[in-house]
């Protein structure tokens, strides 16, 4: 595939806009059905796609083979969402003459925002990209998206796009419904192209930072949902690791290693008692290599980022291999003091996320109690981990990683996030550039904008807002919550 | 009042940092506490409130009354919906260990994004004020508020403040729960200061702009929620003129001439047949003098306005004294054919917002079916308004002014936004900067985020998401919601 040109960009988004009026009026019954379209194909070739995945990121067919079923499961899943109903937030306020002043009669729903421009992500092939959960949420609230194809994956993109846009041609979405483009100058152009009413993106602190800038510097500003960066702190008790401490090395180990550490979830800050069970417990679980990164850049990053933390006095080797030791990507495990992570001068490196297998353990002295102010200190993290024991009061330590995450953890490790009605998937930044989730039900809201209809005569009602609620779909009425 | 120094910000700032811990901890039963004794505390000082804001503003009397009684009423409006919970969007998913993978426990909620900075508007002294709507949305969900009073009302701001410290403080709310600055550089050490989470602001085009890029370009940029400018186009059908045009002539009389036109719904807009009722009728309506306007800077901006309308060649002066006619600013209505309004080179001064009371009645010659190319090129509104006849056809209008605007009227004016669960004051820019509204009871969530808690002991849960459900607040359980 071929950098798409600023031409091939203003098609595609041309083709989104033309599309648009009939995405938005599409039913959710009709909506539902592209994305079962769509899920449906990619599980009918899931051979063919996981080959391809394979040979360019490098992740193993397990995993892929996985993401193949989480992918077409989160499209399932948008498209009960959407036949649910609650998604439109329908609200009625009938008119009330006799209130001072008077009341019209008011009915909100929100509606597609418009043509969205969606950044697939290198580590998830499949479920961070061309048809991954963005384009799933956005297509579920009858927006319609154009891809900008990650370079670490082009074929499989490609492929990917070829199926999506047979599936939605076969169910009946109207054409310009989906595009796909190429390269990084078109990646520019499209977030910046007038038709396009927002962004949503997964990839690197830098990567993001930039589109998102450009967001935000259009003549008309549009939102961008951004999920950059995250250091996933976790936090272990003295009686967790007494308890426990062995079983928690295994898990650690498991969740740092999975997918050569490639995870906006993995866990890249552990503090533990200092002589901990889980130190001690962690070295037999860390792996002899890791399969090849993502992109020679990550490669790179994760080579530049592990030198970085072992060139910090006070910074040992714990597990694994760090890059002085080996030319291929090794999982490696740091530790270091409380005292050295206390350090301004360090600070920066110490709490960087480190994209791939690498994890850093600090070893505090005494208790959790003295961690809080070094917790308040970091960044926005998507998860914050707490391991403790019943007896612990650990009521700070929730509070203060409360502030700073979006999923607070007390049990298992961070990777991993469940598809479900309830999931977050974001966190203060630079976790995520808003207040909205990227996984789960909720991440249909950040393609939708509210509009309340005053006064409507029912013929130009949508069918969400009528009386007598032909949809079947839960509303509040008059301040009540009505569901059917 | 004097501006505040940047170490008055600063000062601010930390108090509401400080103060947030204990807000974000308050039971909903005690932040409806504090609302409550601040519309109590506003309502026992009407008489003052409105004699000093009448000598700053030159509102009238009734107008500043009806404020009051409208943000005491904004103020329990937001009580009653934090006591109800929705707000919280409160979702339990179990554990299902039968899963493939396993899902955990997961529990969301939204929680209070942190210390606000809150940016008064100059047209509205009291509901969107020290006091006003966004205040009243950021205390309810227990984020605490700095406001930055506008320099048009400062003694009032003044006042306003006081009060708001001293029923704040009655009612329990921890101190630093609510500051004030005052002045333009203070405004921006504001929403420039690392510990502030969220701005909102309402107010000009050129100021909220402003605002909003120092937001995005902090090293951690932050939301913000702006409510800067609308043309509120809207459209009268032949059908409609014949029918009802005196009527309507009265009504967008009233509209556009209320406060001195000076609302950010004032119908600027207003596309009517080729010698229509309307036309004939509405130079009756039209007031001989207004009075004063809010501020220097706005009456500046008005004569300027009005001055650029008038110099358009085929703009004709159809009621009222424009600039030339008049030292004082006078109610004043233009028109043109809609030949004038297609015509690019006068396109930007014919679609700018002229704060103030002034309209333009655009002609259209043969059928409404002509405008939708018209109206799609226009900036985003606030609000729409289409006046039409059950026998025309307005559906490609609907959608055409549907992607424009935030609230859709199809009797009445869009001056006047009833306070309701359903309402929605936004819309595509530069209407708003987000998504969101600031009026009704959603308005609440500019000022939350979500969190999700993973297999979490009850012992650290919030109350609302124990599975007991105390606080006895609708939730969506195992993907039902449960309303009780």
């Amino acid at each position: 595939m071929t950098d798409s040109t600023t031409a091939d960009v203003d098609r595609a988004a041309r083709a989104a806009a033309g599309a648009f009026t009939a995405t938005a009026a599409a039913s959710a019954r009709e909506r539902a059905g592209w994305l079962r379209s769509v899920a449906e194909e990619l599980d009918r070739n899931v051979d063919e796609l996981v080959g391809i995945a394979g040979r360019e990121t490098g992740l193993t067919e397990p995993r892929l083979r996985g993401e193949v079923a989480r992918t077409s499961g989160q499209l399932r899943m948008f498209a009960d969402v959407i036949e649910e109903g609650s998604y439109l937030e329908a609200v009625i306020d009938h008119a009330d003459a006799g209130a001072t002043p008077p009341k019209p009669d008011l009915r909100r729903i929100l509606r597609p925002i418009g043509p969205v421009a969606i950044f697939a992500a290198s580590n998830f092939p499949f479920a961070f990209s061309v048809a991954g959960g963005d384009t799933a949420a956005a297509l579920a609230v009858g927006a319609p998206v154009v891809v900008k194809a990650h370079s670490g994956h082009r074929e499989l993109s490609e492929r990917t796009a070829e199926l999506v846009t047979a599936a939605l041609s076969a169910a009946g979405a109207p054409q310009g419904t989906f595009s796909l483009v190429s390269g990084r100058e078109a990646g520019i152009a499209l977030i910046e192209h007038p038709l396009i009413a927002a962004g949503s993106f997964t990839g690197s602190v830098a990567g993001g930072r930039a589109l998102y800038d450009r967001a935000a510097q259009r003549p008309d500003p549009i939102p961008f949902f951004g999920e950059l960066g995250s250091l996933n702190p976790v936090v272990v008790t003295a009686a967790a690791d007494r308890a426990r401490g062995a079983v928690l090395a295994e898990g650690l180990a498991t969740s740092f290693q999975g997918s050569s550490g490639q995870l906006c979830t993995k866990p890249g800050l552990v503090l533990v008692p200092e002589d901990s069970v889980l130190e001690v417990a962690l070295a037999a679980h860390v792996g002899e290599s890791a399969h090849r990164l993502l992109t020679d850049s990550i490669d790179a990053a994760f080579r530049d980022g592990t030198e970085q933390l072992a060139a910090i006095p006070g910074v040992e080797l714990v597990a694994g291999a760090g890059p002085a030791e080996s030319q291929e990507p090794r999982p490696v495990v740091y530790a270091a003091g409380l005292e050295v992570f206390a350090d301004a001068r360090y600070r920066e490196a110490l709490t960087a996320e480190v994209f791939g297998p690498a994890t850093l353990l600090v070893r505090y002295p005494d208790s959790v109690d003295d961690l809080p102010s070094h917790l308040a200190a970091l960044e926005g993290s998507l998860t914050a981990t707490i391991h403790a024991e019943p007896e612990d009061d650990i009521e700070e330590l929730v509070a203060v990683l409360g502030e700073r995450a979006g999923r607070l953890l007390f049990a298992g490790w961070p990777t991993g996030v469940a598809v479900t009605w309830s999931q977050h998937h974001g966190g203060p930044w630079p976790a995520t550039t808003s207040q909205h989730t990227s996984v789960g039900a909720t991440a249909t809201r950040r393609f939708q904008r509210p509009i309340v209809y005053q006064d409507a005569p029912e013929r130009v009602l949508p069918d969400a807002l009528l009386d007598a609620n032909p949809l079947g779909i839960p509303r509040r009425v008059d301040g009540a919550l009505v569901v059917r």
